[in-house]
């Protein structure tokens, strides 16, 4: 079942997180985002995009697909230097934006504030958890979506669907327990199509993924794979 | 005397930071750094520019003075989400970048690696302190610029040149004494050409500003009268 | 209702946090620690106390009432030097502790991990929250308590459960549709019995307070005041 | 030769970090500072004991050796819960404390605060360096020791004096340029006195240890060899 989220943004989505990857960086990430496109577009499966703050502009430029900032602050306006500004990100064409990923934890009222901020700025909030109980809080403060990754398996190739299915069914569980607006990715390790599948038949929307698509040889090919295996 | 640092710097500099005021975020950043292109062309003194990460790519591309990021991490390229990597700074055009501004105060060892990933990357270190013993730290770490600010007097128009001279002056000695080789700036409440000119009669060679001219009604002729001031 | 949750530990329950205050310091500390246990011997109401980590040890060894720790760290024991172990806290003789108490406000995936090191060694967590859905958040997450403080109002001597009423109820709302079994405080700006009163009309257990007591001229008959309107 | 630096502290110094293993928690730790006091009773060695905030107190009152706090924080008396006033660790008998540890590494600007703290309450400041160049930045801001352990062998048993010693000698070339008042000590991997005496003939006072006493299988016999190598 296809759901919208506004902003160009529906589900199911490949949510793909270029993070500081050479692979993800300057030109790079805006020929990855092309690739992304390219996909999105042969396989109508939503394929965002969250390249670092420096590239936000030069990709919303070279694509259409949604594109999301890695982080913002919650601080408004103001003298702030330093920090990443929910309207700049908006202004250059983001449509949403990742919040608390594992690699940027945040205070829990940061968090908070953040969610307030990306929905002032009509912004999509994509709220990264490391298990269940922690996606249930986050789910209590009202976000777009959770996305939960374990950790300890971010970057290792061995997929959260399969490694600890529990971890994404026992989210998926607490989450709709919760608050039944909120849509559920899941991340980490995923690596082929199967590990999509599975990720779905869990209960997720969708999945956030970085080196399986960043830094595969071919991620064109991989990244066609998740997509037809997300459409179902 | 004009000193050359490459990257088309040059002493003395008006650093202008745009902080995250709405004055210098997006559509209003680029209108704001031609002002700054136009003041320098004019008085043919160096002003640069310190956008939020988001806006360095489109005023590289809209102007042709130098243009610093106002922070940067010291995270290698890999799995850093929300980082901002020196590597994507200066692809976007990025000629340096302030490290330790007082709202982005960093660890002691993070801006020793911060000062040693800018210089991999071409990018001049511009490193904030509060103070002079704070300066005196800095120097040892060989950054490029050394930029003192009272905390308690930036935003308030009270400029540091004048209400605290001893601090300035201060700075300029311990600084000389530790590293010849290290640039000095001042910041903080600085509004006029005469705090500019009073500035560099202390032994700075420019100044850091933000909001005396990105929330000035009339930015071009207090730049302008930054300008005149400096070059004498 | 008396409610107990081991450890000597009861509501209703006036917790007291002695902050860094000189008057909750060193001897003054022990000191203090000594009239509140004289109220609750007094007045049969339970009493808490949340000393610095320096002087938990002392106070233990003086008074029988129950201790608590400010903060501590998820880190376990090993090499992290400067952190605040829960099982140090334990030996030493504290039967609780706050966690992210708006001077010191954690990341979320740390506020998660303290509650389960606090289990695992035996302490009762008292988690603090600026507000409703961060209260929400918190319960999820299993808690012995929520202690819901709006930051703006802490120190003021301007009561939550007169100034801020809805925080206080809505808290009390979405904690118990959340999870029925968090026990449900308040804090910030309490200063009187009849402040304490109508925090427990409103749906608490029981009051966080600090300066209400610790500056208080004469914290006896302040706590004696609290004490008794807690009772009824 | 043996220089004062005031509060029972001596040049050559050996410091005991008790970090926040087991064997240097709670009673563990008491157990330990009398070994430590024991070696330097016998050997006229300063033997430091560094224990976490909480053990500071009955380690006090336990022995007569020098205590040190793991960390202070530069906020004032105050509202700051879950801080560690120097008011108070002073209060409760330390004579010193170390900052900036690699395990609690602090933004630069509250090292430099932190020394004034310490200072004015009479604490002797022992501040933590990754290498040489940081060893000389915190020279500059004139604390009482700077203690400089790369991080990458902390732990390990590898000695910083053998494995890298021109990290130890450069250090203390730069700082003695910076700073002729400044004690040395160096640390990481150190676990036999002749580690502790090359550190010395390298031109440091002393060695800050953890795992090499803490976690012996026979920490006094391991001490004295220690003791016995520094005394020469």
């Amino acid at each position: 079942m296809v759901k919208s989220l506004g902003n160009k943004v529906q589900t199911p989505i490949v949510l793909v997180n270029f993070k500081t990857y050479v692979e993800g960086t300057g030109k790079n990430a805006v020929k990855l985002a092309k690739i992304c496109e390219k996909v999105s577009q042969e396989t109508k499966v939503c394929v965002g995009v969250a390249p670092q703050a420096v590239d936000i502009a030069p990709i919303c430029s070279a694509v259409s697909i949604p594109v999301f900032a890695q982080h913002i602050d919650p601080a408004g306006p103001g003298g702030f230097t330093g920090h990443v500004l929910p309207e700049a990100v908006r202004e250059a064409g983001a449509v949403g934006t990742l919040i608390n990923h594992s690699e940027m934890r945040l205070k829990l009222a940061d968090i908070d504030a953040n969610i307030a901020r990306a929905r002032e700025n009509q912004l999509i909030s994509v709220v990264c958890s490391n298990n269940a109980s922690v996606s249930a809080a986050i789910a209590a403060l009202n976000p777009n979506m959770v996305a939960v990754e374990p950790p300890e398996l971010i970057g290792t190739g061995i997929s959260v669907s399969k490694a600890k299915p529990e971890v994404v069914s026992g989210t998926a569980d607490v989450v709709r327990r919760v608050n039944r607006e909120v849509t559920i990715l899941c991340g980490a390790g995923i690596t082929t199509g199967e590990d999509v599948a599975k990720a779905l038949e869990l209960g997720t929307e969708g999945v956030l993924v970085a080196s399986g698509i960043v830094k595969a040889k071919d991620p064109y090919h991989v990244l066609l794979d998740f997509a037809q295996n997300i459409r179902q």
